[in-house]
């Protein structure tokens, strides 16, 4: 957990957390400097979390936070277990439809956020990413994911290619995404049980990674020249081709 | 154009505006302090694009910047005309499949960007945006929208309603997206020329506009408490539904 800020700051992520995963809570701190309606809403929140909380000077905030803004708010989260791949992956399976989104070392903390907040929304039971060299799950991620971060299961992995082949074990196929693929997304449907693979931004799926995709696919892009698609918005057309088929309903 | 930020700054986007769209560049300033290889490769591009180029002091690139990181160069950009709305679709208007993308007040500059970006990827003639109390194409958005911000024709509206009305008279069917909506975008084809709208992050299409769309579709979310969309990765989803139809190919 160490690589983990442990910390949840600023009004909106923290109300969120109180009243949606309490559970993410163990101590809500609150400078002495915020006042009412605000300071009334986030201290009932909290009773009705049943989390504890204290009221502080702003500088005790400002040193928790290093230098962040945090809106006279911070609560302190409680340790999440790490789920290893194996033990995850044999809760789901029961060899019915299954999405897994991985992430093969997405740099950036927006673009892990809002993935993590499109995986959620599409039904995904979880997200894997990289241990080293990668964007983890910290509070900017809380607050891009709008708190799908501390919904969603995400797993560590120290190898994305180690992970691919757990993945095979349990059924997945993977399908990678690369722009450069001769194969659409739309050609034919995705498997029932899908890892979609999404490459750094910029430089994409790295080439040990892809050689042990099942398949390539790309999102058809209109015309040569008109740029490229974003690396979340490309998880979230590929997250939502699979919804449509598996978890589509009115 | 008083509104809309006139330059350009930082090494990625200046460098793509020059290798890109060179028409947008009116003057190259660089610092006097950048050195090489990039001094060398942000010249030549100059040079190719047959763009004037100075060398100035970095302050006088802080003033022009206003505080904002510039990297040591800034582009002064061309004036664009603005195209009127009804001038812009006579000019699309052969009644063949076209989607327009129109944007119900969308405040935040990165998904504004970020519409635009996947908006060009998927095909769309057009942004619409309303000229006052949104984000505008300024040059964060010129950033997050890797460039597409210059590349795609965007029309400035002093009233959305008023756009849509004129929208419908060139055979536009108007398509908002609600996740309050009983019907799916997936249970039938958008229709061959579709005006896509967004509503703001937060609080969705304006009741006003809502009324005047011809009909109200959702992205189905996977579950109760799986959260929302991003507006841009709900606005991407809807850009490639048409996509796919209309401009699909492998």
């Amino acid at each position: 957990m160490s690589e983990i800020n442990d910390i949840c700051r600023g009004r909106k992520p923290v109300l969120d957390l109180l009243t949606k995963t309490p559970s993410r809570c163990s101590k809500l701190l609150i400078a002495n400097n915020v006042r009412p309606p605000f300071l009334d809403e986030v201290v009932d929140a909290a009773k009705n979390a049943k989390v504890t909380f204290q009221i502080v000077a702003p500088e005790a905030l400002d040193k928790i936070s290093g230098g962040e803004k945090h809106q006279g708010v911070i609560c302190r989260l409680t340790q999440v277990k790490q789920i290893e791949l194996e033990e995850f992956l044999r809760d789901i399976n029961d060899n019915s439809p299954a999405l897994v989104v991985v992430l093969d070392h997405l740099e950036d903390p927006h673009n892990l956020g809002a993935v993590i907040r499109s995986a959620e929304a599409g039904g995904a039971c979880g997200v894997v990413y990289a241990k080293r060299r990668s964007a983890i799950p910290n509070d900017t991620v809380i607050k891009t994911s709008a708190g799908a971060s501390l919904r969603l299961p995400l797993i560590q992995a120290v190898n994305i290619t180690r992970a691919i082949e757990t993945l095979k074990k349990f059924n997945f196929w993977i399908v990678g995404l690369d722009e450069k693929s001769d194969s659409s997304i739309w050609d034919e449907n995705l498997p029932d049980r899908t890892a979609l693979v999404i490459g750094a931004e910029g430089s994409g799926i790295s080439r040990l990674v892809k050689e042990n995709c099942d398949m390539i696919k790309k999102i058809p892009i209109f015309k040569d020249g008109a740029g490229s698609l974003n690396a979340s918005v490309a998880a979230a057309l590929g997250i939502f081709e699979w919804t449509k088929i598996y978890n589509g309903r009115s």
